[in-house]
């Protein structure tokens, strides 16, 4: 039922999201949401962020991070996809290195390292998997990893 | 193409999700994700945690925060469903308030105030609406609706 080749089309969708990203490009990042046609309306939850539905909301989202983004890294881990027909729902650790905008001094401002988990939402459309929901949130405790060996009391 | 008759299951379904954990019955929390029959694994993350994946490690989270949590009340707010198909898609705010065990004088932990933002993923089988998929996440700051009226310094 879950054919190898749309499993890599959705990993490759859901790489091409982050990629967007880290090049800033706002219409491409436009272009892999769904679109104003389609019936269901799209929402998105940045890290920390209450819940953004609909393109208006979502995009102009993407345009203020990216004002405010001089530079950003996704390095992805645990990759996983689910498929069930025309949805697919892409798992996902974003390991995110980011820069805020140069201060007056004109230097870079310093990088930051973040840890979010998110949960990917594609549709299948005649365009390709296009991203239905987005919902990215930070990791506050390693609860998962900890387990084995001793522990420790932080 | 979205029956009104759908609509009202989902949400009835996700009424469900919440209120189950309220009364805190995990048998029939562990009734209301797809079950191990199905070709897709379900995935959950709690608000600050990583990805759990597949009925093992996300019920067993579930039975975790059960025996930890005296008293959990949810008071949804924004629901939204959205349907293609077999899926829906809801996001809502989950206004919490809940308690720990008691502490050693036998009263019961003080009651905290929360607030989360939830997707979650609905997959229509025979025995009607089931989670494919939660995820829900602190909500870190109001960025959404201060922007009326003059700026506050904080």
């Amino acid at each position: 039922m879950t054919a190898p080749a749309d499993l890599e089309a959705v990993e490759l969708a859901n790489t091409a999201f982050y990629e967007t990203m880290e090049r800033g490009d706002f219409d491409e990042l436009s272009d892999l949401w769904l679109d104003g046609d389609s019936d269901v309306e799209i929402s998105c939850i940045h890290p920390g962020w209450p819940v953004l539905t609909g393109r208006g909301e979502v995009l102009r989202s993407y345009a203020l991070i990216m004002a405010n983004t001089e530079y950003i890294q996704f390095f992805l881990t645990d990759v996983k996809v689910a498929l069930a027909g025309d949805i697919a729902l892409v798992t996902c650790t974003e390991n995110i290195l980011s820069g805020g905008p140069a201060e007056e001094s004109g230097e870079l401002g310093p990088l930051v390292g973040q840890l979010v988990v998110a949960t990917n939402v594609f549709r299948r459309t005649r365009d390709g998997w296009k991203l239905w929901s987005h919902h990215g949130s930070p990791v506050l405790a390693e609860s998962d990893e900890s387990d084995e060996g001793t522990d420790s009391e932080d």
